[in-house]
Formats: C-alpha cells, sequence, structure tokens
C-alpha cells in the first residue's frame, strides 16, 4: 500500500481541489438550496472515477448509486450523503460557510467534515488504488443520499425497492472520528437508535397575571410534574416497559466496552464539570456512553424568559425529549410507552408530537468483515483503533440495513 | 354630591385635557425618560389646584408631596406615581403610545390606566369640589412617587424620613378596578406580598450533543426534580415553614371572602379554562384568590426551545418563581426557606437570584375609614362594591405604611 500513500501525497493538490469543489457547492436539503447542481457534482465524481452511475429518484432528492464491478468475489459498500445542515447562525463563521478557506492547515467549509470530506476521500482513495494498480481488489459499490441531514425519509423506500443493490460485504457508513483528546481513531459498531418528542401542556387561552395562579391551572407546572413521573433522580426512566426490550449484552459486547479508551480527567477539565453521572466512571462510565438507554430534556420553555421579572401566569409549556435507544427498543413502541404513562399519571392533557425516531442498528462483533476494518485502520494509522461498540449518536443505517447483513 | 357631578360634566373636556396633558409626557423610570418634565408637570397641576408642594428628594426620582390644610380634623392621603412601563412591544400599539387618542370613547395611551387616569381624577375631583364648595370636608395629603414600575426603592426611605407626612385618617391607594364582568366596583382592603426570584442550574461549560447526556449531569433534569420538592400535584408548597406565620383569617374576613362576588362560568368561558385549579369553587375559590399563598412557575427556559428538533444537553437551566405571601409571611424568610430546602434536597448547586420582594399589607376591615369609603362607592356607583379581603396581587404598600395605619 505503500506506493497508494506516496501517489496521494504526490496528488494531495488534485484532490484537495475535488474536496473544495464539493464544499464550495452549497446544498441544503432543508431548504432546497444547491440540491440539483450538487447532485450533479456527485454524479459527475463517480462517472470520472469510472463507476457506473444510476439516478434512483425518490419523492424526495435522488439517491446517486454508483458501482464498480471489478470481477472480484467480495463487495465493498459506502454510504455517504450529498446534503448539509443549514449555515446558521451566519455570524459565528470566520469564513464564508461555501467558500473554502485553509487556516493553520485546516479546511473550513459547511460540509468538510459531515460529510464531503469523507465523501471525496473515499473516492480520492479508490482513484488512487485504480492509478497504482490498475484495478481494484474488490466490487465496489456507492450509495449517496441526498436526504441524510433531514432524517433519510427515502433511505427505506430505497432499500425495499433495490435490495440488489445493498448486496455486499460489508458497508462502511458515512464518517468517521478520532478521540477527541489522544486522537486515535474510532471503529464504531453500530448507533443507538432516538425517539424524538415535544410534548406540550396548555393552561388558559392566554397568558395570565400571576396573581391568578392561586386558582388557574399552571402548564408549566404540569410539566413539571409529569416530566417528574418519567425520570427520577436516579436517572431511572420510569415509564412501565422502558426497559423490557433491551437484549442483554454479551461477553463479546462487554468485552469490547472494556478494551474502549475514555480519558475521564481530560474530558472533565474541557467540559468544565467534577464528575459524571451518578458518579460513574470507568467500565460502567464506558457502557453507559455506549449501551444504556437515555432520556434527556433537549429544551424547555414557558412563560417570560428574558431578563429581570414579570409576573405572569403561563398558558402553555413545552418541553423536547430525546431517547436514545439500544438493540432491542424500537422509536415507536417508546412513544406508545410514554402515551400510557402519560395517562396512567393523569397526564392526558399533554400532547405527545413526535418529531423524529430511529431504530437502533449493531453489526455482529463477529462478523468477519469487522477485523478487515480493524487490520486496516491499524495499518494506516500504525496504532489500533478505540472499538465503539455503539456510537452514543443515532444514525439511519437501520432504515438500509435492517435485516441486510 | 349632585352639583360636584354635574360640575364634572359640564367641565369634562377641560378634565380630559389634564388626563391628555399627563398621558402625552413619557415617563419611564425603568429607562430615565421624561422624569424631570412629568415631575414639573405634577407639582405643577398641584399647585394649581392650591396645594403646598414639596419636592422630596432620594436617592431615585423624587416623591412630589402636597398638602391642602382645610383647617379640619380628619385627613384623607391618596398615594399615587407618576412613572409608567415601558411601552413595548411597540408593535402591539394600534396608536402611538405617548400620544393619547380617543377610540370607542375611551382614552388609549400608556398610562391611562396605570396610573396616571387615577392621579389625575383625583385632582380633577378634588378640583370639583372646591369650586362648588369654595373649599374641603377634609385636610388632603398627596403622595406621588416616580419609582413604583421599578419596584418602589425609596419609598420606605420616605417613610421614615418623614413620619409627619403619614399621619392620616386614611389612605386610599393608587388605582381602582370594576368587575370584568359585571362591572361592579371593587374595594380592596389589602394586597398579597411577593418573594420574586430566579433559579438557575448550571452542567457543563457549554451545550453538549445528546448523546452525551448518558453521562454528563443535564441542568434541566436536575431543575425539573428540584421543581418537584418545591410543590407537589397537589398545590402544597412542599418548604419546611412556609405556612408556619400565616396569620389565620378571622370570623371578618371569612365573611368579606363569603360577600365577594365572582362569576365563576363567565371567568371560564373568557379564559377557555373547564375548570379551576384543584376543582375548587364558591367560597374555597375566593379564600384561595384572596388569601392563600401561592408559588408560581412565571417562566422556565433550558435548551432548545425554537421549532423542530436539536439533539443538545442543554449546560444551562433557569426559572422564575413567584411566590405571592399572605399576613405573616415576608419574602426575606421566604428566600432563606427556600435556599435550606434545596440545600435539604441536595440541590446546592442551584443558585438563588432573589429579584423583588413586598411585604403583603392588611387594612383592619373594622377600621372605621373603610366603612366612610364602602358607602362613598355606594353613592357614586350606585350599587354597593366588591369587596376584596386581599387583592390577588401585590403592591408596596407596605414599605410606605407598615407600623402606620
Amino acid at each position: 500500500m505503500e506506493d497508494v500513500f506516496q501517489y496521494i501525497e504526490g496528488h494531495s493538490g488534485m484532490y484537495l481541489d475535488w474536496l473544495i469543489k464539493a464544499c464550495n457547492q452549497p446544498s441544503v436539503s432543508a431548504q432546497d438550496r444547491g440540491m440539483i447542481e450538487m447532485k450533479v457534482l456527485v454524479k459527475q465524481f463517480l462517472e470520472e472515477l469510472g463507476a457506473d452511475v444510476e439516478e434512483i429518484e425518490t419523492e424526495g432528492y435522488p439517491i446517486i448509486y454508483g458501482e464498480m464491478d471489478a470481477g472480484k468475489t467480495k463487495t465493498l459498500t459506502f454510504y455517504n450523503h450529498y446534503d448539509v445542515q443549514p449555515e446558521d447562525p451566519l455570524d459565528e463563521w470566520v469564513s464564508r460557510p461555501f467558500e473554502s478557506t485553509i487556516r493553520d492547515g485546516r479546511l473550513f467549509a459547511r460540509g468538510s467534515a459531515d460529510n464531503k470530506g469523507n465523501l471525496i476521500a473515499r473516492i480520492s482513495a479508490i482513484h488512487a488504488y485504480k492509478e497504482i494498480y490498475g484495478g481494484l481488489p474488490v466490487n465496489i459499490k456507492f450509495i449517496f443520499e441526498g436526504e441524510e441531514e433531514v432524517g433519510s425519509p427515502h433511505l427505506a423506500f430505497f432499500a425495499n425497492e433495490h435490495p440488489d443493490k445493498l448486496q455486499t460485504d460489508g458497508i462502511i457508513w458515512e464518517g468517521g472520528s478520532r478521540d477527541a483528546i489522544d486522537k486515535r481513531p474510532h471503529v464504531g459498531l453500530g448507533v443507538k437508535g432516538i425517539c424524538y418528542v415535544e410534548l406540550t401542556c396548555q393552561g388558559a387561552k392566554y397568558d395570565l397575571h400571576s396573581s391568578e395562579a392561586a386558582i388557574i391551572e399552571n402548564p408549566a407546572w404540569r410539566l413539571v410534574w409529569a416530566l417528574n413521573t418519567i425520570k427520577n433522580d436516579q436517572e431511572k426512566i420510569m415509564i412501565d416497559g422502558f426497559y423490557d426490550d433491551i437484549v442483554p449484552l454479551s461477553e463479546t459486547d462487554k468485552n469490547i466496552i472494556h478494551t474502549m479508551n475514555y480519558n475521564e480527567d481530560k474530558i472533565k477539565e474541557v467540559y468544565g464539570i467534577d464528575g459524571f453521572l451518578k458518579e460513574v466512571t470507568d467500565y460502567k462510565l464506558k457502557e453507559r456512553l455506549t449501551a444504556e438507554p437515555t432520556c434527556t430534556i433537549c429544551g424547555m420553555e414557558s412563560g417570560y424568559t428574558r431578563d429581570g421579572s414579570k409576573t405572569v401566569l403561563p398558558h402553555l409549556a413545552k418541553v423536547k425529549l430525546d431517547f436514545r435507544l439500544v438493540p432491542g427498543q424500537s422509536p415507536d413502541k417508546i412513544a406508545t410507552l410514554l402515551r400510557k404513562h402519560l395517562d396512567k399519571h393523569r397526564f392526558e392533557d399533554i400532547t405527545i408530537h413526535e418529531t423524529h425516531g430511529m431504530v437502533p442498528f449493531n453489526t455482529d462483533p463477529n462478523h468477519a468483515f469487522v477485523d478487515v476494518v480493524l487490520n486496516s485502520v491499524k495499518e494506516v494509522y500504525n496504532e489500533p483503533p478505540v472499538i465503539l461498540r455503539n456510537l452514543a449518536g443515532s444514525s439511519p443505517m437501520s432504515k438500509m440495513l435492517e435485516g441486510t447483513l
């Protein structure tokens, strides 16, 4: 592989130009900005690489599918996305979001990390390999969607309609990360699921003077009491059945968690905290982070929230809750259990708006492909990766892969 | 008195002009706008009425004190204020806030109700009486402050420095109200006190991704749990000692509460509610409204509160709480008990910012002056007033009157 690495070094200007071209093209799916131009650009990259490219129509933005048949027995698939998050708040940008700028040896642009950097890196790697060896060691498939940043609403449709395109021996998901502190590369073997809901509670028709609170119900208090029944101060989620479907960790899972490194002192310093939740540490901390479900208040709001005092009885209270789910749990079931829970505790008046959900997804750690990936990472980075049984975050893997791998 | 009423009718244009002049002069104490001009105008009104006027310097805006010695044995005092609230939100004004406009027979301007309308009405009434009878039936004192809208920070100083100016047989406080539905005039025999605090809870140094909530403390949850210990879902305030100092209602108090009218059906319709807190009704409802303390969430905020979802672990959570207090309770004591309560429940990390406090104040319902007022109201309005043992709201009466009446 040394030849390939040298080729990449020698042509880094060209590969960087590819990345700059991708980053400078706005492609904000949430706002329908630049999506057609970006799709054309992505197709062009794949065609120039020598892939057979198909544009799969969906009711949203198309999925760009590419195939490079090297006549081999094994196939490797890459999932990436060509859309990016909106760039606001604009004031916070030091350079313009869609004009790539290099500062201190790093490239800054919206999407440079998520996910155009990864997309171009993969295309570049395959390009360099072909230049050196004239062919590929495996067949390659590319699945590039344009709606990851808006919840991948048509990825399941694609998977159902095109099972043949999902036939593969392994999929590398959209991106990678390195330890924020000691820089070792991560290999994640799955993602938590998510059930994101907004609860609202309504009192009177409009805000009243707070003196009326003696006789008029306050939705902010009702929401506080309802939340208090959902999770107690020991961090236990009190919804009946919440933990029932969780698949217990295997010995292999636990061993993987044991090997994960986590620099507790450094994280405490960076985040400015004295300790971790429930004072967990070491194995238990890593298990919570990667393999336990959560219930998080992501936002709450009621009444007067600006500076100073205003004597108001709010008419509305809202909270955004995010449940991170682990294998066995599903967002639909959790939303149903939450509704039952609220009803049981006489909070029938609290409304649940489900905003999005993703099923957790896990790779079998004993799958042969896992070893291939781990060894490749070790070879490239000259050190063993940090293996995460699960990422603490979520991603739409299950929408495409459920029942596939 | 019929002559006086007729005089007022005949000169209503002139009295209206006085009101317009007062309303068109901005006097926003919170923003130091127009205060000197307004003070000059108020002095001028009193001088033209024939009062001996003194400007009492304070560290804030002066108190304008006026005296009309009619050589009588009895003295009546009026408390009013010449400052107004800021006029925002400006967009919501149909006409300009400091340009009085008459629509549908009503005058609209900032301060027309609170409190320039009352201030000018009193001056006008005395003027008309003097025009008809040539003299006054009682001595009159005026206490006009310029800082009511910012918490009357120098009213206690005035009371301590000028006990002679407080010598009187009765004080009419700043304004009056009428039943919102059947329009009967109110006579209030006191006000609840208030202890307004803001609680803040801090987690990490900055907002984190919500996947970190598995191991990093969420200040929004801590605040929810803390609030849940402060008041339970039976509306009982759980702070040790909170109710201890409350002076029980006398039989007279209870009788007054019984006579108060309150149109429950109409209020339910206007506010768009199905029922009252804890399903109270009739006497119990009126007692809660006028004679029981409260603990109200006036505002709370944490994390992401705009539309849609954002997976964030907030680093800060805030709540604004207003305790309405009844005779026997004091804001200082309540703030102290709240601190003890939070510490006892291991919420030492939650900070209390005290924003303002007012001691409750009550008139002895058996005081002779009460009957004078009730009979006068009956004569003017041709119907008996609604007597409120206490207003549900608060006002700085105690700052001036504690130990006086």
